[in-house]
């Protein structure tokens, strides 16, 4: 039994990483239909640009929508993704960095937090913030 | 049915808000074991300072031990707090407001991913960020 479930939590974790690659893949084309198709409706949502908290799939979809096409990077990478499952919640956590065609790079901490939907993992919980922001004054 | 299990969750969330709002508390007077004694063995952990994410409760203890005694807030707000809970497992977003006695404030953007241990919530995952940090430079 333990065995069992160890294998389907591990089948859990490579689906939920395999969507989120996915989506990446496509948002790194400008492509935000990836990640607004996984998000489930009552998705909340957290970035370094937003003054609150984003709180519904309609409020995502219209930031993404202004974000449409501007996306361009060149390649990324999810460093050391741990998924941990438990029932019908599971929580990725990521390090990412992103390069662009400058080869400027940008390096997030990234948080996603899935639900099961039937036979669908969605994503209700979104944070991705800068991993050692450069800050231009005394905050923090 | 529907309603009882309503009830529950919303028992759970209320019990997880005032763990955090207390284990808060302690942090804002310097004292950083109201987290670590709600913290799984397995926590992982972003804030914007670290280079990349911590992954155990020992590695979290070793952050905080260098931070006991210096953080003073003076007065700190919760603003929108929502607990999301299914099954043994729970996810907390809020945006948090800190001042200091000088009146200067932070902002951040805070995601506590909960899970259930027999009869406790531990974090099991913790995320903390600037809420529109200013820049120093082109970053992002």
């Amino acid at each position: 039994m333990i065995m069992e479930d160890t294998v389907v939590r591990t089948e859990i974790a490579q689906e939920i990483l395999a969507n989120e690659t996915a989506a990446l893949e496509r948002w790194c084309k400008g492509d935000p239909d990836g990640f607004l198709e996984i998000s489930a409706d009552d998705v909340d949502y957290f970035d370094p640009y937003q003054a609150a908290r984003i709180k519904s799939h309609a409020e995502l979809r219209q930031l993404y929508d202004g974000l449409r096409g501007m996306v361009k990077v060149e390649s990324f990478e999810l460093i050391s993704p741990n998924v941990r499952v438990c029932g019908d919640m599971a929580v990725l956590t990521f390090n990412f960095v992103s390069r662009d065609e400058g080869g400027s790079e940008n390096r997030w901490n990234t948080t996603e937090v899935y639900q099961r939907f039937g036979a669908d993992w969605r994503i209700i919980h979104s944070h991705w913030s800068y991993t050692q922001p450069k800050l231009a004054d005394s905050q923090g």
